[in-house]
């Protein structure tokens, strides 16, 4: 039975060049409609959150659509068809998409995907599609990995740094991770099996990696920016890729702020290490989602990959969700239940 | 004949974190030897000035033997064979090598090489070996042109941008250079065949980046650094090479003094282009020298590369002439004539 009324929340203000705050959100209801031709009406069960969600508010992300104030806060997440206007999809399917802030979105078959038979929602989530392909292809497209090469991963025990990290062991790396507190470096070598990991809040970033990493770093796979960037490009090796995938210290900055953290000074090492700093962006690589779909179930289905997701719970939390990333509060994918 | 004595240039100080000064230097008299099996006694005709020197003088710079206090000044130089224990050599052979600041350096013959016919020592120094080495590989291995390709240069009226953007026009970019003062930029577009010139200290950089490479920058090339570095990083197109070949605005300082130029903020625009940021140094590339040799030495025979150096005289100058590359004053290579 399709209800009749959903809960959604809007955009209410731009978060420009300053944190995220919860009066940037607006709770307000929304009739339900029947799907027409080619239309699948889905019940939300999962919200899944991305750092870039602010910068989409802020109109900042050129590859993305606009955002309008009062419109639907866009991102995405997973549930249950519950009426399908579309042969493809029956109700009960298990499916992932850019669903939105809204507990009953209405969506064009083509954009959804169902969830592969015995994947959870929330694994799906948190390895599958968004975080996934960007940990798969930035790591192998961009890092290169050679069997053997350290591989250094600032923000490491994020959505996509514990990501990066896990499949950095199967291409043979040696997988030390940059996170913030002694529970979150505990977690990243206790469970997800990563050599090493470095508190940067308790210990000396430069100090830690001499000592870690003697004979430089092959690959850094930056989430951070700031000072810990500047910190590994001391300390390439020669032919170092590192990897710019996202820059957490930044995002609550205007560009022209003086509050934004410094460029790395330490850049011109690269002259000295013929290294190479590389940005991703996951739609460049469209061509090899193919690719990285298959592989990461592959390695979810067999146990090579743990799906290691921070569940919060309440459809009325997912402001709060959302700016947990930027509290560095999250282990792992931050997701939120959206019931109970 | 074998003169019996010879003026040669020591090292007296380190220019740690400071500009150079003529009290780093002192003039001091010296023996001449006659060769023994193997060597060549060279008369020091030119002597080649490079930045790098200056990091040499600090033994900053790891690929380079340590230089001591009271060392001959390391410098590459050409002049003429005056007397050989080596049956490839013999007197009046017009030879490069690193002669140091000496007037009749012994080498070992492996250390030299000749001058092709047809070729001023001039030439020799200004377009082959170290200075065009470092222009074709930088450009051709990192930057990796493609024709239509948009290539900025900065310092591009120095020794290495002045050929990279004459390379560049070979390759067939649009080719832009950045340099100080209007003499300079109308050098560059009236005698080289840039296409365009924008005066840093005259001009905004980035307004004019912003008419001139209405698309965006493919290939930025820089020598320089500090704040053109943050302003091209600003303009780069998608899939943007910047290749960070030199950084003259750096140089006077020590990493960790304050006055040091900030690293560049905008290189998280890498991220929103997929551009690639990378170091050049020569000894990186030694297999590909036959090649760089080969065409350099073939394009300047043909015409199509202008050897430009700037010729100063009289060998007591050569520490004001390596200061003038710190002055900004030289337009093209940086020369000293040993004879007045």
């Amino acid at each position: 039975m399709i209800p009749t009324a959903q809960r959604q929340w809007l955009v209410a203000e731009r978060p420009v060049g300053r944190e995220l705050k919860p009066t940037d959100f607006r709770l307000a209801e929304a009739p339900v409609a029947a799907p027409g031709v080619g239309e699948v009406l889905v019940e939300t069960r999962v919200l899944s959150f991305d750092p870039a969600q602010k910068s989409w508010m802020e109109n900042a992300a050129s590859y993305k659509q606009p955002v309008e104030i009062g419109g639907v806060m866009p991102g995405s997440g997973a549930g249950v068809v519950i009426a399908s206007g579309h042969p493809d999809f029956a109700p009960g399917d298990a499916v992932v998409g850019d669903v939105g802030w809204r507990e009953y979105p209405m969506l064009a078959a083509e954009q959804l995907q169902k969830v592969p038979a015995g994947v959870s929602l929330e694994a799906a989530l948190s390895v599958l599609w968004g975080t996934g392909r960007t940990a798969y292809l930035a790591l192998m497209k961009v890092g290169k990995p050679v069997a053997g090469d350290t591989l250094v991963i600032s923000g490491a025990a994020g959505a996509t740094g514990s990501l990066v990290g896990q499949i950095g062991k199967i291409a043979g790396c040696r997988v030390i991770g940059i996170a913030g507190g002694a529970e979150k470096c505990a977690w990243l070598t206790e469970e997800l099996g990563f050599d090493a990991a470095i508190d940067y809040r308790g210990e000396k970033v430069k100090a830690r990696l001499r000592e870690l990493a003697p004979r430089g770093v092959d690959i850094f796979f930056d989430n951070v920016g700031g000072e810990i960037l500047n910190d590994v490009l001391a300390r390439l090796a020669v032919n170092a890729r590192v990897v710019i995938c996202g820059g957490i210290s930044r995002y609550n900055f205007d560009p022209r702020s003086p509050q934004m953290p410094e460029g790395p000074r330490n850049y011109f090492n690269v002259v000295f290490t013929g290294a190479t700093i590389q940005g991703f962006l996951m739609p460049h690589h469209e061509r090899d989602y193919p690719q990285a779909d298959a592989r990461l179930a592959e390695w979810l289905a067999d146990g090579r990959i743990k799906a290691a997701p921070d569940l919060q719970r309440g459809f009325e939390n997912a402001p709060a969700a959302l700016m947990r990333l930027f509290e560095g509060k999250n282990r792992g994918k931050q997701l939120l239940q959206v019931g109970h």
